[in-house]
């Protein structure tokens, strides 16, 4: 899922988007609550409207975001009292108000509220921090209602101990949700500990729903991650990327501040059919990078976000296939080759 | 012609600049020759190749640019000699120099090398300038060469003297040149004086040939000068406008950063079918203006460029129905109008 942070995809028009072949978004309650205001967006017509997006979009539940971008904030039961980034104004989430927001926006896939155990944390600590999120998912549940067609997802935690990714798998399921995430990863542990934990976590969760992994990642954490049982990501890191000049290839990654691409009239993946690569050289791209045109960031996230769906079909191909084992040896090896040399 | 300044109509990919309606394109030799340079930009197929357009490119000549932005510049009978605002670096722009990197760069259209003579301007000061850039038009027609399929054009200079700028016309002819454009206005004149040069400027050009009113204007002026015999026109004002959040619409300019269209459901223009209007609300526009998302400016300059290309249809289909009286009428009623007042 690319990430519409704010009610836009940056640097994209949402039909580019489609053309990525993505059909699902990610927008921030966080953000939205704060800017242009929950309320708002439902006043407007909902956020498909707002953001001229007709696919289905995913709202994190904003538990993440304020406990890393508000300021003075306040954890208790109840849920998280902070000021807005934006504009210092007092606000709550909490599960019922997590669930109330991301109704107001009318996301067809809405998260729990939990806490992001943050890493490392001793297994007491982790315990705790995940029962509180496992007594919040079940107010999110009660908060969220019958609400047919659409999906409340609950997220696991437990940071790195599997006892506490046990017993919180079984506490989600006990309440039932429409899909399972893994939450807590992707924070700093690196990815050898990342996949460790999926070993076992993903298979805690029943395989007849949608498995998310939040927050990640770099191409092959996600080849890495599906091989391990997930269906579904969401990360900034294409699109982020994209506008600090930084390009993924199926050879690795290619930094096109580069004085190495100033005369370079390859594009960035001769193999690539996405319009950065079908109608710009690697030296074009160098060019506006440099001048600072906006054109840079719009072609660099097209192409990335382009990439990482290509990615993501190729992988469901595969599994579909029965060759996810080729597939992965194939996308290492090329990843492994890095960058083609300029002429 | 929207303006691609250094390589890129700035937030426009070039396929979307195509759908407005736009067939040709300018580039500026100023920008262009300092970064990324015009060898290089030749090595890498030309200017249309590099920044994906296939449509006609007219690139000026440098001239005014040099004037306004280069550090330490040095003007003689030769041509100017400047230093780079982007590094500092020493360079020469002379009516031959100015030929060979339009020439590298691949314009279609190539404008003579002149002085853009400053306004206010004393009328011995404004002679002697028009002389110059006229013994510089010669320079620049001997040094065009014999190119079939491009054209270069003569800037006629004179300031808001009649004598001069029907001397000016004269010289001009005399060389002789595939067009011909007004140069020297829109430089602090006011439009009631720039419409009274135009009274008689315009009429001093031969009417077989393009004339060009250089770096104008907003939707008003470009409807008096073609009434005034003007044919093409370039102009920052709606890209740059996008960017900064100014809507130019039929019923006059729209701030989308003003506070009233926060909660406003409607398009900017109702009657507009550009992407910005089919697809968004004001309060959306706003929003994202105010956000600092690129969409902002990505859209806000979609609609102008739309707008204006839409406008000058309009006049071409009143010129071609013998109806341009009552269309500048219509045009100047619905401007007066105002915006609709939010529901």
């Amino acid at each position: 899922m690319p990430v519409g942070t704010a009610g836009t995809v940056k640097a994209m028009l949402p039909e580019s988007v489609a053309a990525t072949g993505a059909d699902i978004v990610l927008g921030n309650t966080y953000h939205l609550m704060l800017r242009p205001g929950a309320q708002r967006v439902a006043d407007l017509g909902g956020l498909h409207r707002f953001m001229n997006w007709e696919g289905p979009i995913l709202t994190d539940s904003g538990g993440f975001q304020v406990m890393s971008l508000a300021k003075l904030r306040r954890m208790s039961e109840e849920g998280v009292r902070f000021r807005s980034h934006v504009d210092g104004s007092e606000h709550m989430l909490s599960p019922e108000s997590s669930m109330e927001i991301q109704r107001l926006l009318d996301a067809d896939i809405v998260m729990a509220f939990d806490e992001c155990t943050p890493f490392p944390a001793e297994k007491g600590v982790a315990a705790e921090s995940m029962r509180l999120s496992m007594r919040w998912a079940l107010r999110s549940r009660e908060g969220f209602g019958d609400r047919p067609g659409y999906a409340l997802f609950g997220i696991q935690q437990g940071s790195i101990f599997k006892e506490l990714r046990e017993e919180s798998s079984k506490s989600l399921q006990d309440i039932g949700f429409e899909g399972y995430a893994i939450g807590g990863l992707a924070v700093g542990e690196g990815q050898a500990r990342m996949f460790e934990v999926l070993d076992y976590a993903a298979q805690m969760l029943p395989d007849d729903r949608p498995r998310y992994l939040m927050g990640v990642g770099k191409p092959d954490d996600l080849v890495g991650a599906v091989a391990r049982g997930i269906d579904m990501f969401d990360c900034v890191l294409p699109s982020r990327s994209g506008r600090t000049g930084q390009a993924f290839t199926r050879r690795g990654a290619v930094n096109i501040r580069n004085a190495r691409h100033a005369a370079d009239p390859r594009p960035l993946d001769p193999n690539c059919t996405c319009p950065a690569c079908r109608g710009y050289s690697r030296a074009y791209l160098h060019h506006v990078f440099k001048a600072g045109e906006i054109i840079s960031s719009m072609l660099m996230t097209w192409h990335n976000l382009h990439y990482y769906q290509e990615l993501m079909a190729g992988l469901r191909d595969a599994i579909g296939a029965g060759t996810l084992a080729e597939f992965t040896a194939a996308f290492r090896a090329e990843q492994a080759e890095g960058d083609v040399a300029p002429v």
